[in-house]
């Protein structure tokens, strides 16, 4: 069967639709609200998007693949609040708007982060009630890479990376834990619950976390070059904060072609893969290209 | 077949012993350490041994249900984690001990309740990749008792009370969510993972709720007649924050009297359930005997 492509635009106001009507299901007390508040800042939907992509790549629909995607999506918002507060990297401006903790105070923010990463296990968990072994070994794959083993403890190293110069090896490293695991997952885990074969599974992974690393890359590179207006936070930070990042080790240039790079061994991922990957070709090359 | 009935303190050993070999597992790094020493504090181990007694109730092993032990007593202890943290209850001393974050850091314990909290999802997912759909749904239970319709709820409402006077039925339904829930959660997911009928299943989910009550109910006596070295905590803190507990409502002799009357209420139950409900009964008094 021949599947309709969709822009990806379209893609990313499914799930904003679909955020939405989940966060007013919670209803409209102070903890709701203030799950919904970043939930819905909205952003660019990267992981989401990703995953209904590779949903639809390896037969399942965007309505299966929902949930699933959904549960990144809060997982990168609850390590977006828990990231901001004063005791990690005190930040007062997230796309473009006050932080959780100016919002709703810092013991709020800290339980709406909490809350948002067990709904997403909630909603994990209801995607293996539906759909048997295989929709909890993809959940396991999300879970495994939010976890003490993936985002969690990338952003122990991040803290500690701050205020001195760390390795190539030490910056990487911990860029895969704390952005690369879960964009794996986001392509993983779909792959998962409909049934791609091992190799493929691997190739996703690898895939994702290449795709973070070049994600990432490019972060480091807009926090040299852009505007708060562009980028909808505080640029600069990187700097004075004195943190290791790509930029401060090989500079702009060299950066921006490493980068290049690893998008370059994306497409060659995508290249061996028996699907249509159209889709992903696209996102990988927007990924690079974009502004903020 | 007949078991063998332990005593409820082999139960705690039990726990102890594979708590302690998990977080081994997660190896000596930073993460891993902030989480072990809260993890590895001790404390009652109510929940977990709750979950265990109910298992073997429901005629399932210990080997069976420790993961849902486990991950029930991950999600407890991330909880006080959190609560302790400056920007919440702001307490120095847990179980005797100092606080998490007063030893690792209000960053580092902030992140290492994350993980936990993580980390029992992991372990509630793999018995749904293990157990199929009844282990998806126990885990369900667990997850929904522990987030935003449940324990994190119940946390909003405890700081929402500072500094006021509750009414009842305020102080009732936060302790419910908060402390309640995810007891009952422990006594009901594990009958659910061993095909209890629907009956059963919500009679175990009452009798978390009223012991959970009964519990907490306590807890404000404790906090009101008991001495640090014995609590292992600082008591009269409910007072001097200026908190509503059924003791500043009710006062000692009537709170003693209704925590007595939710434990008749659970006897009830129990004497209801056409199953070996002896250790269960021994808990129900122990927890309301209990001077600590």
């Amino acid at each position: 069967m021949r599947r309709t492509l969709r822009e990806l635009d379209e893609y990313k106001v499914l799930i904003d639709q679909s955020l939405l009507e989940y966060m007013d299901n919670l209803g409209d007390g102070k903890l709701a609200k203030a799950m919904a508040y970043s939930v819905e800042q909205g952003g660019k939907r990267i992981r989401p998007v990703m995953a209904l992509v590779a949903g639809e790549m390896f037969g399942g629909s965007v309505e299966e693949t929902m949930p699933l995607a959904m549960a990144i999506e809060m997982i990168h918002t609850y390590s977006l609040i828990h990231d901001d507060l004063p005791a990690m990297d005190n930040d007062d401006l997230r796309r473009g708007k006050p932080t959780n903790h100016k919002v709703f105070g810092e013991a709020m923010a800290i339980l709406a982060g909490d809350a948002l990463l067990n709904e997403a296990h909630t909603l994990l968990i209801r995607s293996a009630v539906r759909c048997g072994v295989r929709g909890a070994e993809a959940a396991l794959t999300v879970s495994l890479a939010a976890g003490s083993v993936g985002m969690v403890e990338g952003q122990v190293r991040d803290l500690e990376n701050e205020g001195r110069i760390a390795s190539y090896d030490e910056l990487k490293g911990c860029h895969e834990l704390k952005t690369g695991m879960l964009i794996a997952a986001s392509l993983e885990a779909p792959a998962v619950l409909f049934g791609a074969s091992d190799d493929e599974r691997k190739a996703m992974r690898e895939l994702g976390l290449k795709l973070g690393l070049a994600f990432q890359i490019k972060d480091d590179i807009l926090d040299r070059t852009s505007t708060k207006e562009v980028l909808g936070k505080t640029p600069g930070k990187d700097e004075t904060s004195g943190k290791t990042t790509y930029v401060s080790l090989f500079g702009l240039e060299k950066s921006e072609e490493m980068a290049k790079g690893l998008t370059d061994e994306c497409l060659g991922i995508l290249k061996g893969l028996d699907r249509d990957t159209a889709q992903l070709w696209e996102m990988c090359l927007a990924l690079l290209q974009r502004n903020h």
